[in-house]
């Protein structure tokens, strides 16, 4: 590991405090946090330091102009005491593809993968131990350099935050496909992680919670003929036995979840399309009774089945299976990121 | 005006160390800032203090899920020391328009007017007087409540900045006819003043940069073939004598100086039409030397003139014109703006 991060220990840490038998999801914050600032053309020495308010101009960039962009991930312990992530280069690069179309500077990877290594090792305590919980974890990078003129800033923030947390959705979740709203413009910055993106989807999200369901699945913003995704999370459909879900776009996050679905799913030997699917044809195939199943894919949730969905004033219903591939699935992938599996893939990081 | 306004007031001005004949446009930040803080549900009690940083928890929303939004707004000086607004009650009228879309509650148009005020009276030193100068104004709303679930956050602040500034272009700029990028999707934020929509814009225009442009001219993300607005600026276009702008959607800003534009010269009794402008047509016209004109209009730079534009490798120039209405109407609005001519519209409103 690079000794070139310097670290600053909490006086007292809050764990005491903490119920890790009822966390609640993103909204208790562990000890400390890695703060890396980009000044001068060039990124500083990262700085780990305890957990607390970040100070800025009112004039900073992040304010005004949208220059945000995030990952999230998550730090599990296995049985015997290891502290494993999952992919994460994969979200060093995704962070740095965000940036790059955000104009943020890039965070070379060693550094943000020592950052993240140092920070877990010291925080380690914090990594939830029962199942079903995990430390999630938030790299973020914004815009702290000042002015009103609208164009790139000066100067940049990259910040990890951990935070020990339960389940993102209790249960099955109900989806509106939507019609009116999109979430993401042809050459515009739905692929990347950009905050903006998030805000955007809250109206139309809130709309459809007043109707009764939990999220939107976005379709394109010409037609609304097309799934694309559900804004937090990738879409999977399940016509008899084939797992549908749509190329990733310039529209559509390049979610490591979803790809890594694709291929534990296609090793287990069920027939995976990655193919533009319209809603046309997932309404043909609710009415036909082909339609199995729905998933959404994120690291939030992993794998979140859909109970129903709602289209033009019209619910419909999926069944209830028994072995569904979402419940097969997502076992699967915990079963790899927490170390009860075997990892074929070489996904799993242990943090040494 | 109402009492409601707590106000903390500097120990000691800055005010000495500007140069207000060399101002750089929105660096330079008056004394005081007004801040108003929404939580458990309403706004409190609004408090004009010294300019300073703000802190936020790092898990603040702002950070991760870009709800923010903006106004910009402008104050002059007249030649009896009046300070003047121009049109401010629509600034705050978009400012909640735009605060419905991305789910931040809607500040009470008294609230805002009153706090706006106050803060001009007490920092009225700050208002340049030089032709070309104005204080520019920049009211923000954002997400300041904490925690990592994509959800609207239930704490926010609205802050009013001020900045004494000079010309926001120095001189005609030449701007690029976008063929791959989009700032806006249908049913999306692009109407809004929303942070993000700024952010999406600067890949795009830093490669308009580097090929030796000022700015992008966006087309509709489904054709390009659409004339839309220039990001920080509506787009009028004059063909022979007819003066042409998009009509505003949800892609495209309803910006108060384009109204004010379209206003004005009608009364000025020029041909104006508000409809879809495409590519094609702009081409064509510049080809037969019917294209006179392009300009662009925003609070900002008020009327930047356009000297030419790049499409698909070509550059078209734009004629020097003796008397370009581009002139006429900037002469017009900012006569208005300043008191140097009558306002038969009631946009100008005094400070008292």
């Amino acid at each position: 590991m690079s000794s070139n991060i310097e670290i600053k220990h909490i006086e007292k840490s809050k764990i005491e405090s903490v119920d890790f038998n009822n966390l609640p999801f993103g909204s208790v914050f562990s000890d400390h946090m890695l703060v890396c600032d980009y000044k001068d053309g060039k990124w500083q020495t990262p700085v780990i330091e305890p957990y607390a308010p970040i100070s800025l101009d009112p004039s900073a960039k992040i304010f005004h102009y949208g220059q945000s962009i995030f990952e999230g991930m998550k730090a599990y312990k296995d049985a015997e005491g290891n502290t494993l992530l999952f992919r994460p280069l994969d979200n060093c690069k995704r962070l740095n593809k965000s940036a790059e179309r955000l104009v943020i500077p890039q965070i070379p990877e060693d550094v943000f993968m020592d950052g993240l290594k140092a920070l877990l090792k010291l925080d380690e305590a914090w990594i939830p131990k029962n199942d079903g919980s995990s430390l999630y974890i938030r790299p973020f990078m914004f815009a702290s350099g000042n002015g009103f003129h609208a164009s790139p800033a000066n100067a940049y923030k990259l910040i990890i935050c951990t935070a020990p947390s339960g389940a993102y959705f209790a249960g099955k979740v109900k989806v509106l496909i939507e019609e009116k709203y999109a979430r993401a413009a042809n050459g515009g910055v739905g692929f990347a992680k950009a905050g903006g993106n998030y805000a955007a989807q809250f109206y139309p999200t809130q709309l459809a919670i007043e109707k009764g369901y939990n999220q939107v699945i976005w379709t394109d913003d010409n037609t609304h003929e097309y799934i694309e995704e559900a804004g937090a999370m990738n879409i999977f459909i399940r016509i008899n036995d084939t797992l549908i879900t749509s190329p990733t776009s310039d529209r559509i996050l390049d979610g490591i979840t979803r790809k890594s679905v694709i291929q534990i799913a296609e090793d287990m030997n069920i027939d995976v399309e990655v193919r533009k699917i319209s809603v046309s044809e997932v309404i043909a195939a609710a009415q036909s009774g082909s339609l199995k199943e729905m998933f959404g894919a994120g690291t939030a949730a992993v794998i979140s089945p859909i109970a129903g969905f709602g289209y033009q004033g019209t619910d419909y219903d999926l069944p209830e299976l028994d072995k569904p591939f979402a419940g097969t699935l997502k076992k699967a992938i915990t079963d790899i990121q927490t170390n009860k599996a075997e990892d074929p893939y070489g996904w799993r990081v242990v943090v040494k």
